[in-house]
């Protein structure tokens, strides 16, 4: 498999783009709109085709680049159940999507957003902003649930093989991947805490709105196109 | 073997842990001054102990943490033979660092500085400033001769294996990793140019000169160790 994490610098963004190595057929999780650009132009280098692009939630930190990139290249969108209405295809916890020898399986993994899903791909997790290094993601908006975070963490990600490989959604600090095993014992939000405690914790966080939430969540439930424009012009 | 890369946002530096999963030594490659509490709590979480850290060069563009590392692990500093007198291994093209399973081979790559190096651990090699992403170092200040580095990445790095994954020293535009093969096709400085059109390319950038060059260079050849303060104080 060819695989490469890819970051915007901007959000704090990883992008991840999976190939198979017989069929050159690839998929793209969780794109960045402004990154749809520099992603294709790889694609194609690496003599790739892109069959899926994949989103783990309704993101409030970035736009992503499903939309366009299905625009651009044909390929299949996919995200949550309860998620963005407009991709192709809304994966349940234990849907399958494969691609040439690649299979992802799909995890129910709310609690960040209520539409939450990481992807298991061998030994790699792709966990978009329920467990982070040394970190999970916030739980304060768009129908978060601390419990529920809690839930899919421990009782669905950290059911998990030890080694397998835990790429996040995002890092701020410079780290691009952890184990399932390294965050059982070295995770703060987690690590001893009960399901109470969590709870207490994420309630009391009182973290700032992202920069980008206004924009954000309107442009992802429309898979980052904009609205178009009225055929009349203006606000009238 | 346990590996990872990591990042420093201010500067874009990849810094590289490799370590054996057998003895639990590591080594590091580039560290950067500013992230040594992040990299040895890391190491630390990791069950590692810090063997080795070496640098590809003397860095004009960040603070090696290298100094700093040795101070508070006893880690072996390692560099080029040209490079920082402080290191106490300067290594020649060739020679070998063994730490546990790992065997890392030091390959000559001058043109960026006169001091670079690039490391080989299987199928990965550490490029430093030499090639880096649809890219190469500088080749304005320290020595640089783009003519060297022509050489060393023609010469050198791109006799290795295609499939050899090429992990850069940077990357602003969020590319984490690349291979030999694909540099050879798709990197715009290099790609079907002549030694003579690459030195008259590089000669003709114009570049500003890094933020921190004034501090960094003699900060890295003090392998990033301020001076001792005068047991007098002041300036006088």
């Amino acid at each position: 498999m060819i695989f490469r994490q890819l970051f915007d610098a901007d959000t704090g963004t990883y992008t991840y783009l999976l190939g198979d190595r017989g069929t050159r057929q690839a998929l793209l999780i969780d794109p960045v709109r402004e990154q749809v650009d520099r992603d294709l132009k790889l694609i194609d280098e690496l003599g790739l085709k892109l069959a899926y692009v994949l989103d783990t939630h309704v993101h409030a930190d970035h736009v992503t680049g499903a939309g366009l990139l299905r625009e651009r290249t044909g390929a299949t969108t996919a995200g949550g159940k309860s998620g963005a209405k407009c991709v192709d295809r809304r994966l349940a916890h234990g849907e399958r999507i494969e691609v040439g020898a690649i299979e992802l399986v799909a995890l129910e993994t709310p609690g960040h957003t209520d539409d939450g899903l990481s992807f298991l791909v061998g030994d790699m997790v792709f966990t978009g902003d329920a467990l982070l290094v040394r970190g999970t993601g916030r739980t304060d908006f768009q129908n978060g649930d601390p419990g529920l975070l809690y839930d899919a963490i421990t009782r669905v990600l950290f059911t998990l093989p030890d080694d397998t490989l835990v790429y996040p959604g995002h890092d701020y600090r410079g780290m691009t991947v952890s184990t399932v095993g390294e965050e059982k014992r070295h995770n703060p939000r987690l690590g001893g805490r009960s399901r109470e405690e969590f709870i207490r914790l994420m309630s009391s966080l009182d973290l700032p709105q992202p920069r980008k939430i206004r924009e954000a969540v309107p442009a992802n439930l429309a898979c980052g196109l904009a609205p178009q424009p009225s055929a009349h012009g203006g606000a009238v």
